[in-house]
C-alpha cells in the first residue's frame, strides 16, 4: 500500500495555508462592516482546525518522504482541499452546496465561469473572495506548471524543465528564489494593471478585483455584463495586454529581469502565440466590418478584446460575440482549445503543444513519402528530447477523448449538444463562458442540473492539471507498492 | 520534378475502367426501355476517349515506374477521378453539377449522405448506380486497405501488411490471389444479403440495391425514409448483420475460408468491435426502454440496427434517433467517430486505432508514475512495431485537426454549429447523415449552399484516404526529385 502520511501531512499544511487566507476577507469585511466576516472566520477556524489536526496526526520524524505517486496525489487532492475550503463563504449568498463548489472550483482553476447571478448587488467580500481565489489560483497554476509539472513530466512539460544545481539543497534554494521572483513579478504586473484600470476610470474596487482575475486569467467579473459594463475602449485594450501578459512563460519575465533582455522576444512560443492573436484578430475585425456598420477600430477592438480573452482562457466578454453570425460561433469553438503558454496562468491545450503536434505532423509526412529520409526535430533552437513527441501525442489523445466522455455524460443529463459540448471544451479548458443560450458570454451555469455540475467540476480541475495528472490515480498499479 | 507520366498513364486506365461501368446501368436501362441510358452511355464514351488518349500519350516502353510518390497520387487523384465520371448521370435528374459531384463522391466513398429527394419517384438507373457506385467503392477501398495503405504505412496500416514473397513475380501474383478472394467473399455476401432481404419481403429492385449499399456500408436507400421504409422488423436484423458483416477485416474472411476457422474470432479488432456493439446497444435499449413506452425487444431493435448503421458508418436509419432525447444526440455524435475494422469498407478511426490508442495510453499513464518500468506493447499476440504509436498518434492529431479546420470553414458558410460540426465529422467518417434539422438521419444534404457542399466532398475523400494519403501532397518536398 502506498505511503499517504506525507499527502495527508501536506495536505494539512494546504487547509492552514487556506485558514490564513480566508482571513483576508474576513479582516476587510470586518473593517468595511459588513456582515459576511464571520462566514470566513468560521471557515479559516474549521479549516485551520482539521488541517492541525492531519498535521499533527501524520507528522514525520524528519523530512516528509514524499515521491513520485505522492506528488501527483498531492496536487490533485490540493486544489480539491482548496475547492472545498473556499466553498462555505458563497453558500452565504444563498446558493447551494453543489453550486459554491463549482464557483469555488471554477476560480480557483481560474476558469471563470460562474452560477451567480445578481453580481452588481453581490456583497462586496464574496466579490472580492472570488477575485482573491482566482488570483491565487493563477500563481498556484504558474507554481506548479514551473516547478512540479516537469518533474511529473506531463504533456511534455519536461521541455520546461528548468536547469538546476546537483545538490538537493541548492535545488530547494533555486525554487524557492524562482517561486519568489516569479509571485514578484506576478504582483507587479497586477498593481500596473489595477493602476491603469483605475486611472481609465474604473473604481478602486473594480480596479483591484478585475486586475486579479485579468492577470490569473480567470475572468471573473464583479458585473453581470462583464466587461461590456465598461465603455470606454481603452480599458478593453488594457485588459488585452495585461491577458496576453498573463498567458506568457512567466520565467520568461525572470529572465529578462536578469539581464538575458530578449529572452522574451526569441522564445518560439512567444513568437507563435502572438502572431496567432494578431492574424486571428487582424481577420476576424475585417470579417466583421464587413459583416457590421462599424469601422475598422471598433471592429478590430472587439475582435482583439474577446479573441484575447477566450485564447487566454480568461473568459471576459465585452460582448456576446455569439451573435455575430455562424462564422464567429465556429471560429471561438476551436478558439477554446488554443489555450496560450506554458509555465502561465493560462489553461486548455497551450501553444507549445500546437507547434510540437505541428512538427511531429510534418515530419511523419515526410516519412510517409521519404521513409529513408532522417528530419531532426528541434523546438526552441534545441533538439526535441526523445520523451517529449510521445507525451505531446499522449495528452491530446487523452483530451481528446475526455471531452468526448464527458460530452456524452453532459447530454444524457439532458443537456442540448451545443450546451453539452462547449461546456465541456470551456471547463476542461478554464475558458470560463460556453456556446449557447444558456452557457454562452451572455449567460451563466447556474440553469444546470446539479449533476452537470459535478462533472463541470471534474472537467474543470481534470483540465487545469493537464488531464493526465488526475488520470493517473485510476490506474490499480498506481497503488501498488 | 516528379515523373507524372505513370500516374497519368494509370489514371487512364482508371478512365477506361469507369468507362465500362458506365455501360452496366447504360445496358440495364436500354433493356427495361428507361430514357438515361443514353447519358450513361454518352458518358462511357467521353471517359474511354480521355482515358485512351491518356493512355497512348504516356504509355511506358517497359513497366511504369511507379515509386511511393506516384503511389500516393495515384490513389487520391483515382478517387477524384471516378467522381468525375460517376457524377453526369445524376444531373440527368435535374440536379446542378457541384450536387452531382456531391453525391457521386457520396457514393464512391460509401458515405451516403445525399442531396437527391423523391428517391421513390427516382428513375430506376439512377437508383441502380448510386448502389452500383457504393458497392464498388466498397470493394475499391477494400483493395486498396489491403494492398496499398499498409504499403504507404498511413495511421498504423502497417500493421496489417500481407505476408509475402520476395520475388516481385510471386508478389503480384499473391496480390492478385487475394483481390480475387476478397472480391468472391464481397459479391457471396451481396447475393446472401440480397437474397434474405427478397425472402422477407423486399422486391428484387430494393433487395440488390439495399444489399450493395449494405455490404459496402454506404447506406443509399430507394426511400426518402431509408430503411425505416420497411416495417419487417427481421429485414432491419438482417441489415444489421450484414453491416456488421462488412466492417469486418475481409482477409480474415479468406483466413477462415483457408482453414484458419478460428481467425475470424480470435482477431482483437473483431473481439472489440462485437463487445462495443453488444454493449451500446444494450445499455441504449435499457435506457430507450425507460424513456419510451415500447417493449426491450423492439427497443432493442431500434438501438441495435441505428448504432450498428452509424458506428459501421453505413448511416442507413430506420427513425430518427436524433429525437429520442439529448442524450442519444450526445451518443450518437462520439459514435460517428468510432468506426468499423481495418480493411474493410467502414470509415472513420476505426477500431484497431482505438485500441492501440488506449494501448498506448495506459503505457504512457504507468510510464508517469513509474519512469523505470518496461511496458511491452502487444496488439493481436505480437509486439506492435516501432513505427505505428507514432502513425496512429499522429493520425489522431491530423483527424481532429482537420475536422476543426473544417468545421470553421462550414460555419463561416453560414452553417449553424450543430450541422457544420455534425456534417464535418459525417463527412470525414465516411458515415452519411448528420445532427440537427438540415442533415439529421430525417434530413438530407440539398439545401446545403454549393461552397458547403465542395468542402463536403473534400472532407469525404479525405476521410477515405484516411486523410495523410491526401496531405502529402500539400508538402512542397513531395513534389521536389
Amino acid at each position: 500500500m502506498l505511503n499517504l502520511r506525507p499527502v495527508v501531512y501536506i495536505l494539512g499544511w494546504i487547509s492552514c495555508a487556506m485558514a490564513a487566507m480566508l482571513c483576508l476577507p474576513a479582516i476587510i469585511d470586518a473593517v468595511f462592516h459588513n456582515a459576511e466576516w464571520e462566514v470566513f472566520l468560521l471557515t479559516a477556524i474549521v479549516a485551520l482546525f482539521i488541517g492541525g489536526v492531519s498535521i499533527y496526526a501524520t507528522r514525520p520524524k524528519g523530512r516528509p518522504e514524499i515521491g513520485l505517486r505522492q506528488s501527483f496525489l498531492i496536487t490533485s487532492l490540493g486544489w480539491i482541499v482548496v475547492c472545498l475550503w473556499s466553498a462555505p463563504p458563497f453558500m452565504h449568498v444563498g446558493i447551494d452546496f453543489s453550486d459554491a463548489v463549482f464557483e469555488s472550483m471554477s476560480a480557483i482553476t481560474t476558469t471563470g465561469s460562474t452560477v451567480l447571478t445578481h453580481l452588481d448587488s453581490m456583497p462586496p467580500g464574496i466579490l472580492l473572495w472570488r477575485a482573491i481565489l482566482q488570483w491565487f489560483g493563477g500563481i498556484g497554476i504558474i507554481a506548479i506548471a514551473i516547478l512540479i509539472l516537469p518533474l511529473l513530466r506531463i504533456g511534455g512539460m519536461q521541455l520546461f524543465k528548468i536547469e538546476s544545481s546537483d545538490t538537493s539543497e541548492e535545488k530547494v534554494f533555486n525554487a524557492l528564489r524562482t517561486v519568489i521572483a516569479v509571485f514578484s513579478v506576478y504582483v507587479g504586473l497586477t498593481v500596473a494593471c489595477a493602476v491603469l484600470f483605475e486611472v481609465f476610470g474604473m473604481n478602486s474596487f473594480d480596479a483591484i478585483t478585475h486586475a486579479m482575475t485579468t492577470l490569473s486569467t480567470g475572468g471573473f467579473s464583479t458585473h453581470d455584463d462583464s466587461f461590456a459594463f465598461f465603455k470606454d475602449l481603452r480599458l478593453h485594450w488594457i485588459a488585452t495586454i495585461f491577458m496576453i501578459a498573463g498567458s506568457i512563460p512567466f520565467i520568461l519575465y525572470i529572465k529578462t529581469i536578469n539581464g538575458q533582455w530578449t529572452s522574451l522576444f526569441k522564445d518560439q512560443q512567444v513568437q507563435g502565440f502572438m502572431l496567432f492573436l494578431v492574424l486571428v484578430s487582424l481577420l476576424m475585425a475585417l470579417w466583421l466590418t464587413g459583416q457590421r456598420d462599424i469601422d475598422f477600430f471598433q471592429a478590430l477592438t472587439l475582435t482583439t478584446f474577446n479573441i484575447v480573452s477566450v485564447v487566454t482562457t480568461t473568459g471576459f466578454a465585452s460582448e456576446d460575440y455569439t451573435t455575430w453570425g455562424t462564422g464567429a460561433v465556429g471560429v471561438f469553438l476551436v478558439l477554446m482549445f488554443v489555450g496560450g503558454c506554458s509555465g502561465s496562468t493560462a489553461g486548455a491545450i497551450k501553444i507549445y503543444r500546437h507547434q510540437i503536434l505541428l512538427l511531429l505532423v510534418r515530419a511523419h509526412i515526410k516519412r510517409l513519402f521519404s521513409p529513408n529520409r532522417v528530419i531532426p526535430l528541434r523546438y526552441n533552437g534545441k533538439p526535441l528530447p526523445a520523451d517529449v513527441p510521445n507525451s505531446v501525442l499522449s495528452f491530446l489523445a487523452v483530451y481528446v477523448a475526455t471531452i468526448a466522455v464527458f460530452t456524452v455524460l453532459l447530454s444524457l443529463m439532458g443537456l442540448d449538444i451545443v450546451t453539452a459540448y462547449s461546456a465541456t471544451i470551456t471547463a476542461i479548458g478554464n475558458v470560463g463562458p460556453g456556446i449557447g443560450n444558456v452557457i454562452g458570454p451572455a449567460g451563466n451555469f447556474s440553469t444546470l442540473p446539479d449533476a452537470a455540475k459535478w462533472i463541470l467540476v471534474m472537467a474543470m480541475l481534470a483540465g487545469r492539471l493537464e488531464v493526465l495528472a488526475i488520470l493517473v490515480v485510476f490506474d490499480p498499479d498506481f497503488w501498488r507498492t
